[in-house]
C-alpha cells in the first residue's frame, strides 16, 4: 500500500501539452538560432516594461497583491468594463485549469475544434470531462459545428478562438456575436481572444458583461510580450468571476507579473509598434513560404500557418529539419491542418534565418 | 438557467486565505510602514538575484522552461537528491493546490492542526476534503496527536509544518523523523519546510526520496526573500514527483522566477547573512515584547509569536491598533493561539516602528 493518487488521477496519461524549446535544444544538442515556434513576441516587452521590473526587482520579496487591484483598475479603465467583471490569473493556461476546476464534473462534455489549443484540452480532461470534437471548415473554426456538437452533448463549456491558434484564420465580430448568441443556456463559451490584439479592426465583439453565458480571455503574454511572467485575464459575468476566488491560488499572479503587465497596458504607443512589427513579419513570413513554393494561410494572429503543399508527414519532416537548424518552430496535428508549420513572427534577423533553413529543410524533406 | 458551477464548488465558501497589506492600506486608508505580517523577507533577496532578474527582464517575452530543467538540477546538486525526485511549482500554496487535486476525493478525510496554515485547508477543502484537526500541544503541533487521528480517520493527507507557523515552534528532527516513519502506509505526510532554513541545525530529518508516504514542500519565499515570484518545491519519491506532471500549468513558474530562483541558490553567502539577520530580528522582537510586558515564543522560523497574556480579543484589539499605525502584522486565530500576535523579522528601521506602535496598540487595547 502506498498513497492513492484519485481514480480520475490516475485515468489521466503522462504526456504534456508542449514541450518547450530548451527541451529541444537539451533533446537535440542544438543551440536555437531562431525562436518561432510559441508564438511569444520576439520583439519583446516594452522598455518601459523591462524598467518597470528591472526597478521592481528589489521588492520581489514582497507577495503580489493578491487582490491584483492596481492591475484590474487598469484593465477596466482600458477596456470600458467594471473591475467586478476581470479576473486576472497565471496566464490564460492558468485560468483555463480554474474554469475547469470550476465548471466541470466527470462524464461533462466540453466540445472544441479538433486541432484547437491544447492546453484547453489538458485542463479539460484533467478535470475528467468528456472531450467532444468537431474539425475546422477548411482552416477555420467552425461555430455552427461547435454549437451542434454543445446542443446534441449538453456541453458545460464550449471552446472558440479567435483569432484562431494554430492556423491564425479568423472570423469577424458578427459571426462570433452570432456565436455568443446562439450558445446554449446550460454552456459556457469560452472565447479565446490570446491573438485579439493583432486582428483586424472588427474581429473582436463588443464587450458585454451581463450575459453568464461566455467568458473571454486575454493575455500578456502574446502581443504585450510577456509570455514569461503569467499574467492573463477573464472578462465576464460579475458572478462568473467571482467564482474564481474560490478556488484560484490567491498569491499566483507574480508582483514582477503584476507591475510588468501594468506599465504594458499604460504603453499603448509600444503595442501600435508591436502591431505594426507583426504585421510585416506576417508579410515577410508569407513571402519566404511562398519563395519556396508554399503557401501562406491568411492570419490575424502574430504567427503565420504555412501549407507545406503536401501530407502531415511530409510537413513534420520539414519541422524536424528546421529544428535541426537551429529554428524552434511547431505545426498543427489534426488532420489536414497537420500540412502546415506554424512560424511565429520575430525580428528579421530570426526571419533571416528562418529563411535559410526553411530552403533546405524542403529539400531534406 | 445558466452554466452551473459543480455542486462541490458551489458549496465552498466565498472566503479567501488571507487579506493582503495591499488590501489593509486601501479599506484603512494608511500606508503601511512596516510590512511585517506575511512572513515575506524584508531583507530582500541577494544583490545577486536582483542582478539577475533584471538582467533577464528583456527576455520576459519567453515562456519560462517548462521542464524547470536548470533550477531542478541545481537544487538535485545542492540538496544531494536526483533531480528526479523534485518538482518545481508556483510556491508552496500553488503546490498544496496540485497534491489535493492529485490524492483527494471528495469526503476523504486530512488531517491538520487547528490553527495550522489555512491556504493548505483551502485547497483541500476545494477538493472536497473532510478536514479533521487537531489541536497544538501546547504552542507546538502534536505529531502523536495527528498520527492518532490519521489512523482512526484513515487520512488521505497529514499536514505537518516545521518549524511551524503560524507559533514558530518546532521538533528536533528525531521527532520529525519518527511521524515520517509511523505515518499510515495509505497516507501522505504533507511536510512543510518553508522556514527550514532559519530553523538550528538538527531541526530537519536527513532527506530519503525512497519513502512514498512522504512530500516535503519547501520554498523560495521566505529566507531567499521571493515570495512575489512564486517559486517552491517538493522534495520526494518519484512516482509522486512525477504525477505533478499530470495536472500542473506547464509553463507556471515564471522565466524570472526560475533565473531568481537560480541565482538565490547560488548565493549561499547571502542566505547566510540573511539567516543572521532573521536571528537577531527575532532577538530584537522578542526583546521589544518583553519590554512592554509580553512573552515572545521561541522561534525557528523567519517571524515571532509573541504572547499578549490575555484573550484572542485582546491580541485582536492590539493588532488593530498596530494596523491603525501603519504596522501590518497577522496573529494566530485558533483558540489559545489566538492570544498571540505574530510578528516578521524585518530591518531595524520596520521593528523600530513596530516598537513604538506596540506600545501605543497595548494602551489603547
Amino acid at each position: 500500500m502506498r498513497p492513492q493518487l484519485t481514480p480520475l488521477v490516475q485515468s489521466l496519461p503522462d504526456t504534456v501539452p508542449f514541450i518547450g524549446p530548451e527541451a529541444i535544444e537539451r533533446q537535440l544538442g542544438v543551440r536555437l538560432r531562431a525562436r518561432l515556434g510559441a508564438n511569444e513576441s520576439g520583439f519583446g516587452p516594452s522598455p518601459k516594461v523591462i524598467a518597470a521590473m528591472a526597478a521592481a526587482a528589489p521588492e520581489a520579496w514582497k507577495y503580489g497583491d493578491p487582490e491584483v487591484f492596481e492591475l484590474r483598475q487598469a484593465l477596466a479603465e482600458h477596456l470600458g468594463v467594471p473591475a467586478a467583471n476581470l479576473a486576472v490569473g497565471e496566464g490564460i493556461d492558468g485560468l483555463f485549469g480554474l474554469i475547469a476546476r470550476l465548471f466541470l464534473s466527470p462524464g461533462d462534455a466540453v466540445v472544441t475544434s479538433l486541432g484547437a489549443y491544447p492546453t484547453f484540452n489538458f485542463h479539460a480532461i484533467g478535470h475528467g470531462a468528456r472531450l467532444v470534437t468537431v474539425p475546422f471548415a477548411g482552416d477555420r473554426e467552425d461555430p455552427e459545428a461547435l454549437l451542434d456538437a454543445a446542443r446534441r452533448e449538453r456541453a458545460k463549456l464550449v471552446y472558440f478562438c479567435n483569432p484562431s491558434n494554430p492556423m491564425g484564420t479568423w472570423w469577424p465580430a458578427a459571426q462570433v456575436q452570432a456565436l455568443i448568441d446562439a450558445v446554449p443556456d446550460e454552456a459556457l463559451l469560452v472565447l479565446d481572444e490570446a491573438y485579439g490584439e493583432t486582428a483586424p479592426e472588427g474581429t473582436l465583439p463588443s464587450l458585454d458583461v451581463s450575459r453568464p453565458n461566455v467568458l473571454r480571455l486575454r493575455t500578456f503574454s502574446k502581443a504585450y510580450g510577456l509570455a514569461g511572467q503569467r499574467v492573463g485575464y477573464a472578462i465576464g459575468e460579475a458572478a462568473n468571476v467571482r467564482a474564481f476566488d474560490k478556488v484560484r491560488n490567491h498569491f499566483g499572479v507574480t508582483r514582477l507579473g503584476q507591475v510588468g503587465a501594468l506599465a504594458a497596458l499604460g504603453d499603448q504607443g509600444y503595442l501600435s509598434q508591436v502591431i505594426a512589427q507583426v504585421g510585416r513579419a506576417r508579410q515577410r513570413i508569407g513571402a519566404i513560404a511562398m519563395a519556396n513554393g508554399l503557401a501562406p494561410i491568411a492570419s490575424a494572429t502574430n504567427f503565420v500557418a504555412i501549407d507545406c503543399g503536401r501530407d502531415g508527414a511530409f510537413a513534420l519532416r520539414v519541422l524536424r529539419g528546421l529544428e535541426a537548424r537551429g529554428v524552434f518552430v511547431r505545426k498543427p496535428m489534426a488532420p489536414r491542418l497537420d500540412r502546415c508549420i506554424r512560424v511565429s513572427s520575430g525580428p528579421d534577423a530570426e526571419l533571416d534565418v528562418f529563411a535559410e533553413a526553411l530552403q533546405v529543410a524542403l529539400a531534406g524533406a
